[in-house]
């Protein structure tokens, strides 16, 4: 994976912002958040992790600075797209039944599902609080509005892409259109947000904000591919666990494989996800008929495709050639995508 | 129970407000959602109900009338305190595995709970879309920010509540005042909030708002512990089947009962909140014993005492007698809790 050190700054100082928005908030329900912000332990004591920050929040502040040499006042975006990023990620990890969140257990399987659900409420509701601080970076209230109705259609986008993902796994026939759609809500929304708040937060007018989020929706889907070819083949040997698959998701992949086998390899496919659990024999085969269709090739290169129109025309905004290069390591990022278990 | 024709206006005022935050929502997110408000059946077919509305959001329309003398410009407030409601009962079915939402099967019932999950997130987002309608009331920026920043101050609460309620089901040791701080968080943080809304629409400064909070949330607080008190006596020959009971939430009456009680009958209480599954013979015992200790008379009392103080204060506001009557019919309406299941 690499290393992209050019995002280090606004790593640093998106951590910084978030721990100024959990700063006034005591109680054990801000334990629980800040345990899936790996601050503490299970116990509520500190731990000494490296600053995490997802791809999906730092587009806000590195276009801020393309734009104006300046990155500060994007900051409250990036937290609010962080906590919201954070938000959808616990909410999943119940939906899914997925056991970890990256290197931890995830919130439902320490504290159960039902506080789960909870702390996932308390970082939505967290993500208003940090999109709020804009008001503290001197904006003025009509813009402060509205770069909160953007994360109110933001957040509902998110919702109305996990409806249909969720509703996806109970079905065989999914389009690669509807596919298109369906990530364009459920993870192109928050990054399309992300890039228009930046352009916000530097001054440009809703014209121009649309363009940056076109932008940031395409790095979004980009990203989304990515996460769907590393849950099949993101882990040495092939061992496909991750819970995106066994919860019988319809990833880009699988659908071009559907729609490019043959007649009787689409019949096994059919037959392996008939079952009511998925078994990892009958996974082995799904992958060797993607590999068979070319299904990876394609997906990575549809995903770089989409990340290359996007810094391409992010680029153009760019001050100076320093803002260009961080530009594209933001590109880079948003292909790297880990399995997910 | 008391049909408050007082309130009528407002019922319909609201449920207009609420279909024009729907009116735009295309696809089926929004069709679960609209069968949790009774607009529709599980099929997506139109049905036929009257209008619902909690006396929660009613409270900032009739706050803003008895100020004022006009309650259009609060409705944008309601609704969202209305939508914000709805969130936290899907997700509260979800948790407490709630079989039955009003007289219908609750979302995750019909959907399974993945997309019961994500529906309550729907609401939450859809709230803040709500909200932000003030602006089109006229309603310059910074108080729309302001209203804005008192849905975050009250949802972060609703979280903090919640986390504490959900913590108190493995604990038999809760006081009076942890229960008191839990249900001014869980209830009275949306009733506050949809007072101080109202306020705030009326045009009133923070001062004054703040003595609506107050007020709002010891309704609030009043209709938490009638819905503890319906959990145990609202159905006919005390058949307890409330999921809040067989949860082991820690309600007024019973933590009344555990402090005043004989030790024998704690022992007894104890004994049968130690079951994994609590079973019905011992929860009537559970009552006998809180009839004994007068658990439920002590409660009503509580719950009364805090509509009174409550509406005593909103009255001295009311410009005429007819708002006062509003103001009055509303605290009987926070009296007014339904046993539910």
């Amino acid at each position: 994976m690499t290393e992209s050190h050019a995002l280090t700054p606004y790593r640093e100082a998106l951590e910084q912002e978030l721990r100024e928005c959990f700063s006034e908030r005591q109680g054990f329900l801000y334990n629980v958040l800040r345990y899936h912000m790996g601050w503490v332990d299970q116990q509520g004591q500190p731990e000494t992790a490296s600053p995490r920050a997802s791809f999906h929040s730092l587009l806000a502040p590195v276009i801020c600075e393309a734009v104006t040499g300046d990155y500060e006042q994007a900051m409250p975006v990036a937290a609010a797209i962080e906590l919201l990023y954070n938000f959808s990620l616990v909410h999943g990890d119940v939906q899914a039944g997925r056991l970890e969140a990256g290197a931890r257990p995830s919130i439902w399987w320490v504290w159960g599902p039902a506080q789960a659900i909870n702390a996932g409420d308390g970082f939505h509701a967290l993500a208003r609080v940090a999109v709020m601080r804009l008001a503290d970076t001197g904006l003025a209230p009509e813009r402060v509005l509205r770069a909160s109705e953007m994360l109110d259609r933001s957040c509902l986008a998110m919702c109305e892409g996990q409806y249909a993902d969720l509703g996806f796994q109970d079905r065989m026939l999914v389009t690669t259109g509807e596919y298109d759609d369906m990530i364009a809500r459920k993870s192109g929304a928050l990054t399309g947000c992300s890039a228009s708040g930046g352009a916000l937060a530097a001054g440009l007018d809703e014209a121009e904000q649309e363009v940056f989020r076109d932008a940031g929706v395409k790095l979004g889907k980009a990203w989304q591919i990515m996460q769907d070819v590393a849950d099949f083949w993101g882990r040495e040997g092939n061992a496909v666990t991750s819970s995106n698959v066994l919860n019988k998701k319809k990833s880009l992949p699988l659908i071009h494989a559907l729609e490019n086998c043959s007649t009787s390899a689409k019949r096994e496919i059919g037959t392996a996800y008939m079952k009511r659990v998925l078994e990892s024999s009958d996974l082995a085969r799904v992958v060797d008929i993607m590999d068979e269709t070319g299904a990876r090739a394609y997906s990575e290169e549809r995903a770089r495709q989409l990340a290359t129109e996007a810094i391409e025309t992010l680029e153009t905004r760019a001050r100076d050639p320093q803002c260009a290069t961080r530009l594209r390591a933001l590109g880079e990022m948003a292909l790297e995508a880990e399995a997910r278990d």
